[in-house]
């Protein structure tokens, strides 16, 4: 199963993907986080998916797709998790995940553009993120990968002058409506547990290409690990880190430019096609 | 006027302190940032208070406050902000203020007991906290600062061990329930603009004390700045970091014990009052 957020005018609306390039059937939800809190989202979604008429059904172009947890309580993401980005950034490999957050905000729709003011670095990060379905508490590995909803496709955009002006990133990853998610949460039973490719692109030229079986900390490692110390919810989203092959890493050092195009792409999810708006205005301090 | 949030039941409910101990007048709105968010809120806090009955007033022991606010959006750290505490960490002053993030997760009430799990290292941070009033996007100093509803107190509890496992601060900083803030929000027009001493205690042992006026980044410094990368929004929460005298920083370290009660305060606002529950249970990674 495939399920989208939809931009209907000041509201949105979760719906399934159908057959059919742009076709969805809207389910009785605002979004997607909100449709997996509520009980037995499977059986629901599958129940309207038989009984709706076809007249129910809506095209819609991908920019009405919403960033697909546009009320996500806990945007969690994972830096340094590819053995190849870990050795590009001259780093060893970790004991622990090095862990930032995001908000909501944070989160741009898988068609919008970027806008992106007061910086002259903004660098791409193409990564798989993983959906929460269930409540996780301190959770072992087995019950994180049964708790996995499902997943999608992220670009963790990076600031990377505000992210190095102090020790801590967050400053330079959570300006707001930077990081296109979507076009959809591919549900964990599609997928056999061999991983994904990630593969980013700018103006149509492969730049990040990784697998996730190089993880060091896979999606039930990562959901285990961050349920020892704060409560994972339906909905949360967790970001799991970028392969190798970003601006920053390039000798010389590369950036998106205004007009850039941005494209993230995972088999099996969909891809991510964000043009850049950056503008790079004077900021009041 | 000081506001509160109270427990009442599975829910909870804002209230206005009122003359004498431990007394309330619940308003119309579920917590703090839920009254702010609304129009008005000063205007209809106040024409409760003219008009509610003697009777509608309650009295409520300590462990019945709320963290003030329980569903805050936003919740922005400073690190690194007072001189003193700069130097004791062997740091220089710096150009741009270190921010993390916390979630509403991370947030307990002022009475609450606070049970951390799985660190050894559990130590304090004494902190004046702004909370928002108004919707800020991209403010000058002038515009934050004319957006500050008021001031509360939190004690930003960092789990030492967990904070240092890697570059990024944030998996110490965000274990669930483990930041007291409250008791009330205190509005700003209570206060001169002298600014603030704010003293911790460790079983009633004076640990920190430092004045906001040695603050490299002031609240409206702050919240100008953060507003520059993402939208402050009303009961969202800015820590503005901890004077010296934290645990880590004294020779030899010196960490929070299983039954020690932590104290904050700031003249004006309130105290803090949490009983330490450290059980250092096994994780299970």
């Amino acid at each position: 199963m495939k399920l989208a957020t939809l931009r209907t005018g000041a509201a949105t609306t979760t719906a399934a993907v159908q057959m059919g390039a742009e076709t969805y059937l809207p389910l009785p939800a605002s979004d997607v986080g909100s449709l997996l809190a509520g009980p037995a989202w499977r059986e629901r979604a599958e129940e309207t998916m038989r009984s709706a008429p076809a007249s129910a059904v809506v095209q819609v172009s991908r920019t009405q797709l919403a960033p697909l947890l546009p009320q996500a309580g806990k945007v969690i993401c994972c830096g340094l998790n590819y053995g190849d980005h870990i050795q590009e950034m001259g780093r060893e490999l970790p004991e622990y995940p090095t862990l930032f957050a995001k908000f909501a905000d944070t989160l741009a729709g898988p068609a919008d553009e970027l806008t992106v003011r007061g910086s002259g670095r903004v660098d791409w990060e193409a990564e798989l993120a993983v959906v929460v379905g269930a409540t996780l508490t301190r959770a072992d590995e087995a019950e994180a990968a049964a708790a996995i909803a499902g997943y999608t496709v992220a670009n963790d955009v990076s600031m990377r002058d505000w992210q190095n002006r102090t020790l801590q990133w967050f400053q330079g990853k959570a300006f707001d409506a930077s990081t296109p998610v979507g076009p959809v949460l591919a549900t964990a039973d599609e997928f056999d547990g061999s991983g994904f490719e990630v593969r980013g692109y700018v103006n149509g030229e492969l730049v990040q290409r990784g697998h996730t079986r190089t993880l060091v900390f896979g999606p039930a490692k990562l959901l285990s690990y961050i349920s020892q110390f704060t409560t994972l919810r339906p909905g949360d989203l967790v970001l799991t880190g970028t392969p190798g092959g970003v601006g920053m890493g390039m000798k010389p050092p590369r950036f998106l430019q205004d007009g850039d195009v941005l494209t993230t792409e995972i088999d099996g999810i969909g891809r991510l096609e964000n043009r850049m708006l950056i503008n790079q205005l004077a900021l009041t301090n």
